[in-house]
């Protein structure tokens, strides 16, 4: 009797343009339509579902918003491809994301940068080490360097930026330009700190050379060596 | 003379649409509104906009999507806290995604794992050790494992979720669950190779063990070497 009420679940109160959103990524699934191909006409949309043209508009809406369609001049709606993160850049403005999320956030880059080594390995080009070289070159030589934070904070962007971009994946470039705004704030909040975070060992330069004469391992540990500051604030904030 | 016919950009075609949600951006930004506040009403928003109501209407809509306002029960409309991936979730059904989209989602998964693993043991609990190792007793004890894909797969995808779930980091989470349809439909797809990857030498066994008693960089290196096959279809794909 208990496992019989149990897998009784509660009605969920799902708006009619939800619903109006479902019905049609199912009649899209069941017609194996595919990118290119032109969708029926709103009106008949509305028609076949039974609802409103206000409804069917704002469910085509925010089917457009997610990628899964896209309005050509001429063809009307056509499928489109739907990259993973359309629909999500805009919502990364600090001022909208709560301290949870942007931690969460922090922590994804240290994940990410970590676990990136074996793909810059197998992608980098020897273009790729001469931007780097360059990036720490100029760093090194800039007297601002010492004492505006601003101005650090800026080749240390540039220098990981790169990295991202070596992946040659456009998700996790996609992914590093969301990131940003709130990487920014993360380091503005630690360079205001009283008690500044130590520098890890192993600095860009270190990290230039292990990516040119290194094993994916090596720049794997070096870079989690590098990001040993970042770190050290998870240890902290756990006890 | 050149420099200042490159500054000229193209006029984009905005939708109105989309350029009210950008106005009801920069309103709520421009007036610090915080988690919990209430917006002005639909027909307030789209008198002061100068445009119809129901435009109005599709930009809260797609606010809503993106999970920067939402509805409650006799506030109306509040600000709410966006999440990083919603309103991206539903995207990720590999019959609407490129092949390209899934190859770099697929990548994006061996980068976490590898990289996730000074989280995992800053925040694993004794409990967790007990669940990974269930897992692993239960895969060995099945007689259908090493002849039934599907089942493998279960297992497979037990284990690598629990490890997401112990980062106690919700993106990563949610992440991971937004990945699972890609990641069934590329192991399927290499399960039907005729030249099957070879495994690699590192079991879950040896993971579970390793994050037992080993540190954070036994377990990067271990997970790395369990993901070798994957690995190697990146550096064939290469040459």
């Amino acid at each position: 009797m208990e496992k019989d009420s149990k897998s009784i679940k509660p009605i969920k109160n799902v708006p009619l343009v939800e619903q109006v959103e479902d019905h049609i990524m199912q009649y899209l699934k069941a017609n194996k339509f595919k990118t290119g191909d032109a969708l029926p006409k709103e009106i008949e949309l509305a028609q076949n579902l039974g609802v409103s043209r206000n409804v069917a508009r704002e469910a085509l809406s925010r089917l457009r918003m997610l990628g899964i369609i896209e309005s050509k001049k001429r063809k009307g709606m056509v499928i489109s491809e739907p990259d993973l993160l359309s629909g999500v850049e805009r919502v990364l403005d600090p001022d909208f994301l709560g301290e949870g999320t942007m931690q969460n956030i922090f922590e994804l880059r240290l994940v990410l940068e970590v676990g990136m080594s074996d793909i810059l390995f197998i992608r980098k080009k020897s273009k790729d080490i001469d931007i780097l070289q360059d990036i720490v070159t100029r760093e090194s030589q800039d007297p601002e360097c010492t004492d505006d934070i601003k101005v650090r904070l800026a080749y240390e962007i540039e220098f990981h930026s790169h990295l991202y971009r070596m992946s040659r994946n456009n998700t996790l470039q996609r992914f590093q330009s969301m990131l940003l705004p709130v990487f920014h704030y993360m380091m503005e909040q630690e360079a205001r700190l009283e008690l500044k975070p130590k520098k890890g060992s192993i600095s860009h330069q270190d990290l230039v050379d292990t990516i040119k004469n290194g094993t994916p391992r090596d720049f794997r540990e070096n870079m989690r060596e590098h990001l040993t500051p970042h770190y050290q604030k998870l240890i902290r904030q756990k006890s």
